[in-house]
């Protein structure tokens, strides 16, 4: 082969590797009803196994194309989505099966959130039939990692925008040569929080897990823990919020967060002649503090690869 | 002074021009009583007046530094925010008021919704004391050009993501050399709504208007214009938007949109042997169609200068 | 017509509007030699003229689709591009003589530039025939408004980021209570210049501008006037950007800045017992000055609604 | 500790976990003689130890604060930067020192490069003393990561973004039911490198490797090899561009590719009458293919943990 052809010290082998389809932004409406569903996602599908060839030799009779990938995502759309998380698994279980030297692969989705527009002519709370807004909270997010016969689910979400107002501090840190930092009780504490939160293989193998209503349920639960106590520092909320969630579903292994610290400075106003008894902040963008941590019950084996290629989750 | 030592040809005059602090993130948290209040906004003060010396003579005896500017906002902040039109008519007039050569100017924000965190601990219905989540749906903004003693206000929102999954089509269009279109009578329809509106100066003047008020239920009526009756096209439907904020809004002289078409396009699922009853669709980034239409009231002048500046807004 | 049938007061017209196709990403291989060119263009289309109609009664007749215009493009793009302007030029003549309704429009490019990759291959100094690598520093646009026979063209460029490291001050302000900035008279003046020029319309209508080449010759004296000299404040910089590409270029009539003063803040190293000769400084995001500004020559008239939807310049 | 008061099946541990500061913007001038220098740097710092009791029990003994950890970057920087590799090489060595509990940490920077702008009054081929422009081309970026006594070094690039315009195509591939894609053999190969490489440790132990160097001439094969040859796939031109960096460069150790395809497609032109013969194509956003592939030399151990955090490389 190609790669063979140099001296010893030289001789590169093909690693880990993957690819495929990124960013399928795929629409499905269910319309069996006047009383329309919309399922609205951003699917990548990517695909591992024995790809060497196409690497070293430029052969791609094992190159399933990426635009194959692409229209499996909408084909698959026909049945019906249900949740990210199961429609993932069906795509998976499709290459797995459709192409022998496909050995496993990645498959990832957002899910963005709509709701029924509330309009007088069909009843205020009920919400018209077809006509919706984007939440634009939160993005939902999902990744199926198959290998061999072994699928591992992990769910999640971005950009859930909290504060607390009052009830957290920062003392007691370790000072040296470069701290200038000044202890305080009472500070706004912010974040964006991306949680990501793993399922047990037993649990998607034996196909017990809602993944519907186990989403809504983690992020109630997240914005619960938030609220809850005094915070002593973001990772001192976040064990908070975990400890929620790992409590109420036992299903769940492991919870990662990655949450930046937004920090709102309290401005000094007494050159103007003011007081401010924390009421002025100034929202900082950057420098912020990154915080990263997972949570996970004790009985789990320590580290799980199918967290590789996620973002900013140490 | 330094333009004039030119030749006639070159004589350099400076024309329009305006300078400040952009994006001032301040944060004011209302906290007279245990439930807390969170204003927050992104501010631009921008001075109009007589700064020639300082571009053709490096003179800055008229330049209000930005970082006062600045320093200003965060100030006016300790007295509460109340609205943004507010807050930025108050800016508008200590400028216009403190220093002598400032003529007028632009000021604008951007303002970021809030809700309560629904918590247990204190009653899910009327959410925590001191604990938000960020709404994330549309951004509201304001504008305020203030020029000798006129004060104009344009109010509005972008990022407002609605869509009708039928009730909506597109016929009857002119054919040429480049047309491939295909008409339809059934199709999604989706648009981010970035509408502006502008008050009549007397009602700014007489301080007749509630803004909060009023954007609340120009937002409502957007919506709901949205859902209402067949839409022959996006231009038709905004016109429909517009009519319901005209009619109930009579201190409002005008309106203007700039919304994106966002395209949802039928995949062909036929190559893989399934029909697709308008229920897979492929969501398009780019290109997108781009409509802008301003209504007004047949009374008033037909332009004004207040929307300079405003992007996208022809 | 739908729009008269309320009352005085809600008679509703419709003002200023424009509709077309936004972001048409277009590349334009020229491969008539084995030494190719790329030309790499993203293409909006706006049209302007009698579409009432379409808004008030959903009647389409004069509507050519977004879809259509996005295909005018592409077929065009066919001959060649040439320059974004002259290209741009071409599209509004054949919508506008095609369409008889079609009185004008706005048609907007932005262009990529791209480089030959240079390689040992094929003599580093030419570079190579068909492998490029995008430049990515500033990026040129243009923008064209043809209304009855008039064609105004304002070209420009986006983000093309400079930094004098000394030779820059600012003193010599107004102070008020709000004040709290120290005069500096050395520090880092920095900015992403944003410089948009109009043509006189008598150079476009008798051809005589070659767009490339005033192009590149704008954009040398743009960076070569941001060196000279010390700098004032950034008004006064500006002025001596603006006074070189007028002074060199008779066939441009005013010349516009939208340039944040991108602060870069000394930062206090006497805490940790350093000392910080202007060698150490924290690049701020937000806030950020904001300085437009409008050099004209003395004997165009005050303004021109060419100017109008271009973001930010006052 | 508080994470043991709850029954064994919700018995949570603290897995893998570090916190810090992120995006510290960084700017160092050089200004020894009359012709400076720039180092222009975004730097995160994050530490890895002992910090269960901020988590558990809101015990911040050991959490040296991010703010410190802000601070100490912009004091070393007063030492200059060097390089990113050996400004983070000093940060991990200072952190883990310093605090007994820090066991480690992952600390990461993006360089921007700035070129003197040629300027006619000092010699335009050498440049302006103290006037500079941003190249915006790629982006540099490292990460160290410190675990114990072993230093692990990746650097990398973002966004050099590249385009071959012939000599490229794609046949063979595997078809199945949802293929529609056709063969060819003469298309647009054009993707954004993104590139990491990893130093062996020996290299970074004994001093040896000139960062700087290193990495110009990384980038010059990168590109280099994106030149050579007949392109089957984007994955066999990765692995002509990985061969010649890793037979260059016997200090690397693997090497890694995250790459869209980023799909130009022929317009079909036939619909208006016009043939198209490889010469207009439409640049497409979403969905783009990604190849993620890792080349390493035969003998190291398979995988390596350094790399865990880095997006979207699997």
């Amino acid at each position: 082969m190609a790669q063979n052809n140099s001296n010893e010290n030289t001789k590169i082998v093909l690693g880990k590797n993957q690819y495929g389809k990124a960013e399928v932004r795929v629409v499905k409406v269910t319309r069996d009803t006047d009383r329309h569903e919309i399922e609205d996602l951003s699917v990548t599908s990517q695909l591992r196994g024995d790809f060497d060839a196409a690497h070293f030799d430029g052969d791609n009779g094992h190159v399933v194309p990426t635009d194959t990938q692409k229209n499996t995502v909408f084909g698959f759309a026909r049945d019906g989505v249900g949740s990210p998380e199961q429609f993932l698994i069906r795509l998976a279980n499709h290459f797995t099966s459709e192409f022998g030297w496909v050995t496993g692969g990645r498959w990832e989705a957002e899910q963005y959130a709509w709701e029924r527009i509330s309009a007088p002519s069909q009843g205020k709370a009920e919400g018209h039939d077809h006509s919706f807004v984007r939440k634009g909270q939160e993005v939902r997010n999902a990744v199926v990692v198959k290998e061999g016969d072994t699928i591992q689910v992990i769910s999640g979400l971005n950009d859930l925008t909290v504060l607390k107002s009052t009830q957290s501090g920062f003392v007691g840190y370790p000072k040296d040569r470069f701290t200038t930092l000044e202890e305080t009780t009472d500070r706004i504490l912010a974040t964006d929080v991306s949680a990501r939160w793993r399922y047990s293989p037993e649990a998607i193998a034996n196909g017990s897990v809602d993944f519907n209503k186990s989403y809504d349920d983690v992020k109630a639960l997240l914005l619960e823990g938030f609220t809850e106590g005094y915070s002593y520092a973001l990772q001192h909320t976040l064990y908070g919020m975990a400890q929620k969630v790992l409590e109420a579903h036992p299903e769940i292994e492991e919870l990662r967060f990655s949450t930046p610290n937004k920090h709102h400075f309290l401005v000094d106003l007494t050159p103007f002649g003011l007081d401010n008894p924390n009421e002025v902040f100034y929202a900082a963008d950057r420098p912020y503090g990154l915080i990263e941590a997972n949570f996970q019950r004790e009985s789990i084996s320590a580290d799980n690869d199918a967290w590789d290629g996620i973002t900013g989750f140490c």
